[in-house]
């Protein structure tokens, strides 16, 4: 199929892909008097007298922003908000669509971490949270700490951590069908960039111990005095054993291959020194660091990928829907560590004993069970862990 | 009827009056890839190669921003951008019914021009045009003249530009009834704040010679200082036979009076003082200047209110949507003064010589031809003045 033909007639029948819709009807004076003046000055009274009744009287404990400033389209790169609209109008309609979420596109005139932040700061009357998207690294983590700290609705970078938990959760499922644990594997990740840092933090959160980060330039570890301060973090935080070299000094004995990197970099010959029952989860898009009839013809047992047509996709669509439609169901002020972890286990034991096998570690993205089984663990994980307002 | 009571039950329901409709369907991998990635790259590049195509394949060239900061919210004051969100909403599901635009509320916690100001531009990109509301006087000046200058999208304050267009059209024909002519016509208006003002310019546009203001201390006249720059402007560029006094010495031979005051303020006893046939249009919400009866009872001719409760209800929900939706149209970059006195004749031409009277001067709001005879005029006039780019 020729999806770049399909897209742009998709996009420009309305044109774009999200509409507002009018959820009240206004077809008598009556009406008009009770969804606009006089009628509505009421809720307002009851917001300005209460301001936590805005969630009771309006959109914003349904909606959620979808904020880019177009700075880390897709493989795109900084092709400005404009050029970054149709990913977020697509954005706003997965929300729709798999998790019942209202989710608006605001694509951002703002280049600096200032300028996104005072903008994020300036709407967020409106929303119930806040979904980051494709804003590039390092920028992207001074951005979302600022806003989870100064605004008191959850603020989450779907690159980031959305990518984190689906990732953990593939894991999670690929430990147990090789049937080793999360605190013993040895796992490399190539690539520590935005989406890969949090995938170490995350799988440390979920009990992994040995973690190597692997960049163009090799292994990080203590003192590798990197230009990127969070790649000093992981070289401090990360490989206990102090491992140095390229990445094939990384991988060799390694139980765990993540790649959030770049096609074709992982080898057959460095799948070979992997250990027995070897994972390689390779989510470079749309050509992953390895094919999967490439790494299993070397050794390889469980092998996931970014892309619909292999077995194992890790999408990031089997999280955000249903993490937001559970954050913003208990009126969460933060989605904090608890509430990824329970996200990815959520998404895990869709997956049962009984159906788990190498070839199946990951619900498919239109498992209709995936948002709402989401949503009931994060809401659940919010009320426990003190961050739920309702 | 109660509407306070209508009005909570009807903003509880959802909560909240606006939605996001997915206008694609995502139920197979294909349609998944068609509308996110790969395939929504292809957009993405067309709209980085050439930034025009941005209105071929999103969202955009339909979606009007609806941005208040909630400092002038209807009657109750500088309530904030939270309580002032369900009148933003109402705003956007009235754009919806009345002219099938996609209008979407955007409450921005931003006290000063300089930080409404930034946060517009920063989401210009998802919007072809802004709607300004209930952003208090003098800063909605500042504001909207920024943002006209430097955004190439309309900016649009409705509570200044709406009422002046409705004000215009309904005098415009109140004027025919009498016989009277907006040349020779005397003018009183009561009130010049951010409507008023933008009453009195619209109508010398219209071709008014002998307009009066009057504030709370009186005329505005040649060298009356008063604090605020803009009634300095109208004392020098209005009241050309430089009346001074207050409301009674305003009016004593007027052929109009134009309130957006205060209610209660025009007496009988004024109204006995103006010229034959004289017109009254009382717009204080939701108590107006002078009742119908007794202005009637007084010997005013022609009496229009807010209410939809009276006759001639000035209504600005018979301007905006029609006038957006011409706007948009035509992708206009601005919405000049031809478009506004095209969007007020418009309006004005819905009532025929042979129906218009005393009591019907202006159409009612849910007369279903407004809106499409408002956005013909108004994509016409934006062509023929230049400011159209499609």
């Amino acid at each position: 199929m020729d999806y770049n033909k399909a897209a742009l007639a998709m996009h420009e029948k309305a044109p774009g892909k999200v509409g507002i819709e009018s959820l009240v009807e206004v077809k008598s004076r009556e009406e008009l008097s009770t969804a606009y003046t006089p009628g509505v000055a009421e809720p307002c009274r009851k917001i300005s007298a209460n301001p936590d009744e805005v969630y009771k009287y309006t959109c914003k404990g349904r909606m959620v922003a979808v904020v880019s400033n177009g700075t880390a389209v897709l493989g795109l790169g900084d092709i400005g908000p404009a050029a970054g609209l149709p990913v977020m109008e697509g954005k706003a309609v997965l929300f729709k669509e798999f998790g019942g979420v209202d989710a608006f596109p605001i694509c951002l005139d703002a280049k600096t971490p200032e300028e996104v932040i005072a903008a994020c700061k300036a709407i967020a009357p409106t929303f119930g949270g806040i979904n980051l998207e494709d804003i590039k690294s390092p920028e992207c983590f001074a951005i979302e700490q600022t806003l989870e700290r100064e605004l008191d609705i959850p603020v989450f970078h779907d690159d980031q951590h959305g990518t984190a938990i689906v990732v953990t959760a593939a894991l999670i499922n690929a430990l147990r069908v090789v049937g080793k644990t999360m605190e013993s594997a040895h796992i490399v990740l190539n690539g520590p960039g935005a989406a890969g840092t949090a995938i170490i933090k995350m799988l440390m959160t979920a009990g992994a111990k040995d973690i190597i980060a692997v960049d163009q330039f090799g292994t990080l570890y203590k003192g590798c005095h990197s230009a990127e301060a969070h790649k000093n973090w992981l070289g401090e935080h990360t490989n206990p054993r102090q491992v140095k070299g390229g990445l094939a000094e990384a991988v060799a004995g390694a139980d765990v291959f993540i790649g959030v990197s770049k096609p074709g970099c992982l080898t057959g010959a460095m799948c070979r020194t992997m250990a027995k029952d070897a994972i390689v989860f390779a989510m470079a898009n749309p050509t992953p660091e390895i094919m999967p009839d490439e790494a299993k013809a070397n050794g390889v047992r469980v092998i996931a990928t970014g892309r619909s047509d292999f077995a194992n996709q890790v999408n990031n669509v089997l999280c955000f829907p249903g993490l937001f439609k559970g954050a913003l169901s208990v009126r969460a002020r933060d989605i904090n560590d608890k509430m990824k972890l329970a996200a990815a286990y959520a998404i895990a034991d869709l997956v049962t004993d009984a159906d788990r096998n190498d070839e199946y570690i990951i619900p498919g993205a239109f498992d209709p069970r995936v948002a709402e089984t989401v949503a009931a663990a994060v809401a659940k994980a919010a009320r426990e862990s003190g961050v739920a307002r309702a």
